[in-house]
């Protein structure tokens, strides 16, 4: 039953020798990996203008020169991954890099940083999403939280399905958004080629969270710094590629270079295109609206193509979240593999796809949601940190890769990287700074605190196997554990029967224990004992309960023949009754369960095994 | 600690020495079993003004008149159940007595009504006492359901700690009641007789519900009738003391008769006085208070007095919705002892009272609260059905209970409870008929089905009982079951080490399964396994998973064991961690669980038992 709905949301199971199947061609690929950053020009814009609008005109100037700084950050990413790409064809995502390399700790870290990511970016784009989706229709603002987590559900439900249904379902909308935005980009450049440039007024509208009342600020160089870090969110995503390489169809890294440089150079397209336009042309943003759906409007007008436009923008928002469910089950089922994590997380599912991830992520991501009451501004300033510290650690850690490898043109690729770490650092720093109040403590305080976990864990796994580990003193298996049995009786029937043959089969020395519950029952029933002819296979012990509880007498009487006896603790033979409806559990007081609860989980007092043999007696209807 | 929290909140427990210890004497059982029906003078009061005021002035002066027959009526019952009392020492409620004379449908029919009339008795009397409270203090309003089920709460706690405890606890509210309502009766009289008879305005405010717009109705007959089955659940709980025999101190019947006439003379009093006073002094209310309120406000004015009536009031009702929890969870036990419902609910708990029966109640009437939204009027149309159904069908039983005894006086006694069943009778009728659409027809409806819930219960205590019981044809003792014993394993560790020792002392035949979840481990796997030994002492066989599932492989492979061998179904043993910590379970796949269900509850191919052996290997930490 409970299968057959799985099977109807996710499909049915597949089998181990399809894993091929699930791979990505370059389209696909280009499709599941990479809207989270394509995606990111949405926000990243919208924060840019948001940073420097405090400034007025003066400050709105200064626009494309942070655009063009974030582009060359994005081309020196885009270079160095290309290299880990080749470096690390079986998937070179930053905790591999970092742990090969720079040793555990900095790997666990940069794992941290990136799980923290991974969750977050699902987070943002679904309610950047909706958010967007809201102001459209404004209808829908109310229910911003419900629908955040619809889409959430939504995602989850595609993915465990399997990655190559993912990858299909991306294609369309992240097409669309590549297609429409290069059009308005072309278009627009024609416009600005006509028209000339334009000239901001004198006032421009501020959207009240940010009216401070003491007029402009003037443009320091912290300010920039601090919208450079807002703007440093467009680059969150791009090693999402390079996590991934193994789900390439072969020759997997060429595949995933070429993808690589493709997205690079879309984005920065994209990024660049919109912000130059809006400067050139000089485009400001009424108080509630984006300043993308502003440059839109200035080409467009009010008319179906701007509609289109921001349905595109919607829409990859909404599939940038799902780069998260393609990337974190990964990287935590390699987690999971050097036990730093769960080893249920390790394991891969029905459909070939690391279920548990997938789940955990969403749980995680919906409790974001949640917390967060699904506002996108209140998410963004925890966003960069975690991306910048997995950027660095990995770039580290290719350096010291190819010092080590000291192959062909070594100092060239250590160069590129040495320049890439060095740059994220440095960026690394400014968000750290410029949005510590603002929320990224939250995640500076995070990070120790799961790398704290993931080392509990592995210590634990340590333990049990230390615990389990044969040696020499390993007890030998000698067949002669003197097997006493015990087994609780409340009345005499067809189930006793049955459980009591089992019993004498399997033991010579056989116990009937008898609580007595009601005073004045336990005599009547040994007087049947007696007559069904039991008494010579088991001997009966009645025990009084004067507080008419079952467990406690009973477990008494067990301790106490634990101590008459030497050897191991009794073993207790439970005779239970399966009713055939699964309401009729309601009319039976379930008292095996409990007291099998309690012989296993409580344990015994000198930590010796209690063995709990279970006889099942069916019923009919 | 579960347990720690328990007896903190319900008392240590009672050993069943103590039994007598929880009767209770005369004026501790009128505090605990009086309030319901004292308290009902609060709400049917109001009935019976708000159902004549539709007819103004020439309305309300008919109130007296049904103040008398409904007083009437009490007497009569109370008279009846007197007899009933005396017949029934050990308690005789409706149920038993319908059931003893009339035979089982009539007692269960009988005992449904009972039951649901409790539910709706505690429900309808928290939230008039909640409304009442918020009426005095209009902040509350908003809080209205929260606060009903928070006195629920309070109630139920007060319950479980035992019957004694609830019936002190009781006292200090019923008495203030009676001795504010009986002075501001007499106080009232010589008001009375000192300003002489008011005279009605001629135009009555009218609460807003009750305006037609249609101006005043006439008083027609019908009028009349359908504003006395609004009253009649003055006499709701009557039948409280007659069912509550056994909770007197000895000589029980006697110390009951003389409580239920204590009873019976003050509600009549109270009833009768307060209708009385309002008309002849003519009061009538504002549209936003009660009439009872109006009365005290005539009275005293608006003094502190008026407020003490307010409190006193509010407390009693809160007090009344308890005499349900004295009295429901009896009648469940006596339902249970003769199978008609689940026997835990015949139990009685840690400290003496029926735990499971008062946790039953309170779960019910918290959902009636949280459905009716907390409010009065709603309720009361469901309210009185019940109670004179079974009023009427407990007279009736006591007519034939006369005539079947013919001892002396039975005829005088057979008349009495003949007018007894008449009287309440017709009240059923006009009730059933006057009420029907405002909500009577939901107990019309809910009463054959809890009928024929009951008897499918005991239908299949009864099939169970048939398939336990042990015949001629029960099988032998005969201590030679043959085990075959199947054990999983994952690893060659010191657990299945263990378990494996403890297998083959049981058995000869020892089979170990080792289901391939990961392609090419089972090799290995084979190689230690020998390497260790254990080949000596189990065959090893290894199963292919091309799902990546372990139950489903594990057991095809148990079936084909089955098929393979006669005899039982082998028997299967689990070895199973116990970790230290109970957040260590979080780290391993709980794979025993599952397993062990499957096999137990998911019934064997032919029906045939298949037993399960639990063997726990504790983890140190």
């Amino acid at each position: 039953m409970l299968n057959h709905i799985r099977h109807l949301l996710i499909g049915s199971p597949l089998s181990s020798a399809h894993a091929g199947e699930t791979r990505l061609d370059k389209v696909r690929a280009l499709a599941s990996l990479s809207p989270d950053a394509l995606a990111s020009v949405a926000y990243a814009n919208q924060e840019i203008y948001l940073g420097l609008l405090v400034a007025g005109a003066a400050g709105l100037l200064r626009a494309t020169e942070l655009a063009l700084v974030i582009t060359g950050l994005l081309a020196v990413l885009a270079l160095s991954y290309m290299q880990t790409i080749a470096a690390y064809p079986s998937g070179g995502g930053s905790y591999t890099v970092a742990r090969d390399n720079l040793g555990e700790l900095p790997g666990l870290v940069a794992a941290a940083a990136l799980l923290l990511d991974y969750v977050l970016n699902a987070a943002v784009s679904l309610t950047a999403g909706v958010a967007a989706i809201a102001s459209a229709f404004p209808a829908l603002w109310p229910y911003r939280i419900a629908l955040s987590l619809l889409l959430l559900l939504f995602i989850t439900l595609i993915n465990l399905r399997g990655i190559r249904e993912a990858g299909t379902a991306m294609i369309v909308p992240v097409y669309l958004f590549l297609v429409i935005y290069l059009g308005l980009i072309a278009y627009g450049i024609g416009v600005a080629l006509i028209q000339g440039p334009g000239v901001f007024p004198a006032v421009i509208p501020q959207p009240a969270e940010l009216t401070t009342g003491v007029g402009l600020a003037p443009v320091t160089l912290f300010l920039l710094l601090r919208t450079f870090a807002s703007g440093a969110t467009a680059l969150t995503g791009v090693e999402a590629i390079s996590n991934a390489v193994p789900i390439f169809k072969p020759v997997e890294s060429d595949n995933a270079r070429r993808t690589m440089a493709a997205m690079a150079v879309l984005m920065g397209i994209l990024f660049l295109g919109t912000i130059g336009l809006t400067q050139y042309l000089a485009v400001v943003a009424g108080a509630e609206e984006t300043i993308l759906s502003a440059l839109a409007r200035r080409l467009f007008g009010s008319g179906p193509v701007y509609y289109l436009v921001q349905a595109a923008t919607l829409l990859v928002l909404i599939v940038a979240a799902n780069t998260s469910f393609t990337d974190f089950p990964r990287v935590v089922s390699l987690l999971a593999r050097d036990a730093f994590l769960p080893r249920q997380l390790r394991a891969v599912g029905d459909r070939l796809v690391f279920s548990n991830g997938i789940v955990l992520l969403a749980a995680l991501a919906g409790l974001l949601i949640v917390i967060f009451q699904g506002d996108t501004h209140l998410l963004i300033p925890l966003f960069a940190v975690g991306a910048f510290l997995a950027f660095t650690l990995s770039q580290s850690g290719m350096v010291v890769h190819w010092w080590r490898e000291r192959g062909r043109r070594w100092r060239a690729k250590a160069a590129m990287n040495g320049l890439g770490a060095l740059a994220t650092g440095v960026a690394l720093l400014v968000i750290g700074a410029g949005k510590f109040t603002a929320g990224a403590w939250i995640v500076i305080l995070l990070i120790p605190l799961i790398v704290w976990l993931f080392r509990s864990i592995r210590a634990h796994y340590a333990e049990v196997g230390r615990q389990l580990r044969l040696h020499e003193a390993a007890p030998p298996v000698g067949c002669h554990v003197p097997a006493r049995i015990v087994m609780p009786v409340a009345g005499v029937h067809r189930g006793v029967i049955a459980a009591l043959d089992y019993a004498c089969s399997i033991a010579d020395d056989v116990t009937a224990i008898f609580v007595e519950l009601e005073p004045g029952t336990a005599e009547p029933l040994r007087a049947r004992w007696t007559a069904a002819g039991l008494d010579r296979v088991a001997r009966l012990v009645t025990v009084p309960s004067p507080y008419r509880s079952l467990l406690g007498p009973f477990l008494d009487e067990l301790d106490r023949m634990d101590d008459a006896g030497d050897g191991p603790p009794v073993s207790v033979l439970i005779p239970e009754f399966v009713p055939a409806k699964w309401w009729h559990f309601l009319l039976h007081n379930q008292t095996a369960l409990p007291l099998k609860w309690a012989l296993i989980y409580r344990r015994h007092r000198h930590g010796r095994s209690r063995v709990v043999i279970d006889v099942p007696f069916y019923l009919d209807r």
